[in-house]
Formats: structure tokens, sequence, C-alpha cells
């Protein structure tokens, strides 16, 4: 059976798919910079497809059955632009590395780990050291952690962030009684509260209608002065223009933000994440949507996705269907 | 009662400690440039003395009946200088920041967060992201964590290492039956064995006669390759020159070391760290003993001292007695 895989980075795991799947299928590889015309005739007949994006303006794929993404988030899937009968599966396998970021994230901003590495052997100084008197470090215990979402990144925060001696608070889609250790988890109409109340905002949710610019002015505004907002979700959520201000304006206490509104080529690996200049201001940290990038969750990932292309060549039912067309 | 606060770190404490006593003290501040004659006028009679080193060539203390160590190590203090009946006691409250540290220092270890940071916001580039196929990296989930000694900061980890998915691993003086989610914790005669199988060996043991250089040449041999020693404890309990050596050859991973060799004066913070030099290594992460160095800890810290200085002023039983002269 054929399977396109459509974009540089579903083309870049074919040898490990071929390796993984027992059935017989015939990987076609469309990279990035692949021809229109040789995209349009292997979407005019495939049955299978694996990509990240899938949108109107890309050549019609009338014969598919099964989109698998090649990962969580299918924002840049256009669910109305696939033939009828057609299943949009995703792909997870990145709860453990985006939960280690998160934790990794949110005690940086406490100790200063980084300034006082640099300090003592970039500078040669001691000035960042307890014996020299330095200006005192934060703890992460004790601090108050508002998780919006519980998919599979919130349920893997929740156990390490409890370790870490943080009250865990939880907005999310469908409440329900909180598991140990867990102050409350509560619906949306939580959120307001869980911002007024959080040190740290980790976005965890999928971008969605009802998701897009959901932590707007308004609700940026409700933040302690010395909230930090962690985004390992997707950029949208929070909405551009209203948390460049909140930095600016000092109105939050700071950013960790790993999804961002502008994305790159691999032709031009220097695009502004943003068109605001975040890097301009002290109050942030920023990193290239590498959260999840580490060997565990390309090989989990991957694995789940060759066992789905199987199900689908055999017959079986899917697994992971967030869309029927 | 009169108390001798002895070195600048002490003297800096001196305001709220006289806020926290109940007992009637009369502080007496001697900071590090002290003139000697005055030193030796208030040691010739106070019965009290806070302190984080009294060693011989300082004034003798005739009359002193509780030397309060303002911190957990006693190293400093030469025990065998102290008069008869004389009580030395410790203080904790750092094992929640230094667990803090060791946890942020794998997990920066296991993902590059640093240099992916820097990557976007300083140099403007998504080479290290996800989407740019940048090389994978690791998870401290399923990594193997080995600590040397289970006192407070070995206690303070165990439970965050375990939540954040590794093997614990501990050797320490009196073996005991492991807590829940610990491998083993063997004795000294599992040393060797621990230091074959961990990932992150984590020494947070004291520093007495018998662990002077306990990591020597031949122990940290034993260590993988791919192994990463972080010591929060005392520096020479990993020998000077083996570890340098390790490094530079690369017979092990690398290091996270906060506890050092040689430490500054309050008049120059540029005393090297060690006399090798460490800071040309790529292969280190070289923090200015810091790791303790929190709001938190010296809140816990003062409150614990003030309590004992209050119950040696009552007569009443101390608490953290290390030894008795």
């Amino acid at each position: 059976m054929k399977a396109v895989l459509l974009g540089t980075l579903a083309c870049e795991q074919r040898e490990r798919l071929a390796g993984l799947v027992r059935m017989p299928f015939d990987f076609v590889p469309l990279p990035d910079d692949a021809p229109v015309a040789e995209v349009a005739a292997a979407l005019a007949t495939t049955r299978v497809m694996v990509t990240l994006k899938y949108q109107r303006g890309m050549p019609p794929a009338p014969a598919l059955g099964l989109l698998q993404v090649g990962g969580a988030g299918y924002d840049d899937i256009d669910l109305d632009y696939l033939p009828r009968g057609a299943a949009v599966c995703n792909a997870f396998g990145h709860d453990i590395p985006i939960a280690e970021y998160v934790i990794l994230a949110m005690l940086q901003w406490c100790s200063r780990f980084i300034e006082a590495e640099r300090s003592l052997r970039v500078d040669g100084t001691w000035r960042l050291g307890g014996r020299a008197g330095a200006p005192l470090q934060q703890e992460l215990a004790g601090k108050t952690v508002g998780i919006l979402g519980l998919g599979q990144i919130g349920r893997a925060l929740i156990p390490r962030a409890v370790a870490m001696g943080t009250e865990v608070i939880v907005s999310t889609r469908t409440p329900r009684p909180p598991e140990p250790g867990v102050a409350w988890i509560g619906g949306p109409d939580r959120l307001d509260e869980l911002l007024a109340r959080a040190d740290f905002v980790v976005v965890t949710c999928a971008l969605t209608p009802d998701t897009l610019g959901l932590l707007d002015r308004r609700r940026l505004a409700m933040m302690k002065r010395t909230g930090v907002v962690i985004n390992v979700s997707r950029g949208p959520i929070i909405e551009e223009a209203a948390l460049y201000d909140a930095l600016a304006g000092g109105s939050i206490g700071g950013a960790v933000i790993d999804a961002w509104y502008q994305y790159p080529t691999r032709d031009d690996l220097t695009r502004p994440p943003s068109r605001f200049r975040f890097q301009d201001l002290p109050n942030i940290l920023m990193t290239p949507h590498s959260s999840a990038w580490t060997t565990g969750m390309i090989e989990r990932r991957w694995a789940t996705i060759a066992a789905n292309l199987d199900r689908f060549a055999r017959g079986e039912p899917l697994v992971n269907v967030v869309y029927r067309a």
C-alpha cells in the first residue's frame, strides 16, 4: 500500500517507519521542496498520508482514508478540506520531555541557575554565590502551578510538580475530582481564578477555535505581577500583542515560550518567532520549539504511527482518531 | 546573654536573629575584617558563638558552651580546639533548594535548555529547534541517579528524582530497606556498583576524614563514560586533579560542580575555584556555591538557629548536636 510522507519532517522518518511497519508499505517521500506536480500526482491516488500540515491550496487527495498527523497538534490540518470518510489521527510521546521542560523552566526562573553558571565559568566571579552575599534566590517548592488543559502533557506534569512541593491547580474542559496532591481541577469557569492564583501559568491545551486567543489582554491582566506564563502548546493560544505588552510593561513577571507565532522554513532558520521583538525583553526565556525534541519522543511517537498505519492496512480500528470527515 | 556572631555571613543575619530569639541576647558582630584584639576579647568570655569557621590560630574561647554552626557543614570547625563541654550544633534548611538544583542540573544536562534558549533569543536562529531537524535531546526519565549519602539533601532529592521517572540508587554509611520507588539503599560496599550503574552520581554526603577524596582516580574510572558527577556537598570529596583529568580526558561524561576547592574572600571575588582551569573544559557546569542560597533556606535555617540559642539560654536540650567536646 502506498503511503505519502508529506513534508521534510515526515520524510526524515522514512527509514525508521519502514523498519517499524509490519505490512508492506510503499513510502513516497515528498519533502518541503518537492515539485507541486509530483505532490499532486502522489496525492491524487494515495489512501494514506503522514504529515504535519495539509491545507486548502495544496493538491487534493480524493482517495484519502487515513491522514496520520506526525505530532499531537493538528491545527495545521484543514479538516474541511478532507474527502468524506477520511480519518485524522494524531500521535503523542511528547508528554515526558515537555513535562521535564516545564519543571526545568520553573526551576530556572526561581533559581537563576543560568546566570550563576555563566558568572563563575565565563566571567570568573563568585558574585552570585552564597558566601559572597549575593541576592537570595527563590524556591519552586511552595509555589502554585496553574495548568491549562489536562491532556497528555498536563497528566505528565502533575506528579512531577506535586513532587517538587508545589500547589497544583488545573482548568480544563471537563472538570473532575482532583487526584492525590492536586488542589483542584476545575472547568473553564475557574480559569480566571487560576490566573489570579498561580505563580506559573502553564499552557498545555490544544489550539482550537475555543482556545485561540484564550489568554487575551483581559486575562493576562488577571495574573499576578510576579506571575510567569509558560507556553508549550501553540503560540496563538496567548494573544501575541497582549503578551508582548504585558511583558514589556511589567504587568506580569515573565514568560517562558517554546511555542511561537511565526516558524522558520528549512531554507531560512532566522525567521523571527514573532512580529514583536520579544528577544529584547529582560523577562523572557525563548526556546525554538525544542521542548519535545528528544530521542525518546521520536521512538515512542513513530512506533505509534507505524502501528496505526498497520491497522489501517489490515482494516482494523485506528487509535488516536481526532476527526472523521 | 552575650552571643558572638563570628564572620561576615553570620553578622549579616544579626537583625534577623535578634527578631527571632525570645531570650534577651546581646549579639556581638565580628565580621571577617574585625581587629584580632576585638575578636580575642569577645571570645575570651562568650558562652555562645555562631560561625561557619573556628580553627586553631584564632583566639581561644575558654567559656564556650555552644558553637552554633551557621550551616550544615562543620568541616571548617576544628573540633579538637574547643573547650571541654562545648556543644557543636549545625543547621539545615538547605535540603529543598539543593534538591531543586540537582533536578535542574540533570534536566539541563539531558535537554541542552541553555543552549537552545541562547540560540533563539541571542543568536536569532531556530537551528536547535525540532522543526529545524536539530540533533535530538535526551530525557531525564529512565536515567539512573546514584546518590552518595542519605542526609537531609538525599532525603529531599529522592521523591523528586522518583517522580521524574528515574531509577534511584543510594550508597550511605548505614544501609536500610529502600523506600517506595527507590531501587536500593546500600552501604559503602556498594559504592563501586553505584558508580558503574549511575548516569548521574550526586555527592551529598558530609566532608569527613572518611569521605575526603572518596571519589579518587580509581573510583572516577568506574563511572560510565557518559556518567555525570554532581557535587553539592564539599569539593574535596572528589579528588581535585582526578576530576580534572577525568573531564579533560573524557573518561566521564561531565560534571556539575557547586562545591569547590578554593573559595573567595569578600575582597577578592575573582579567586579561581580550583588550581585547575575547569572553566576551559566543554563538559562542565560551574556554579559559585549558590545551590542553597534562597530566601526559604535563610528563613528556615535562622529560625532553627534562634530556637537553639533560646534552648541554650534556658538550659534546655539542644537540637542538631553533631559533637560535644
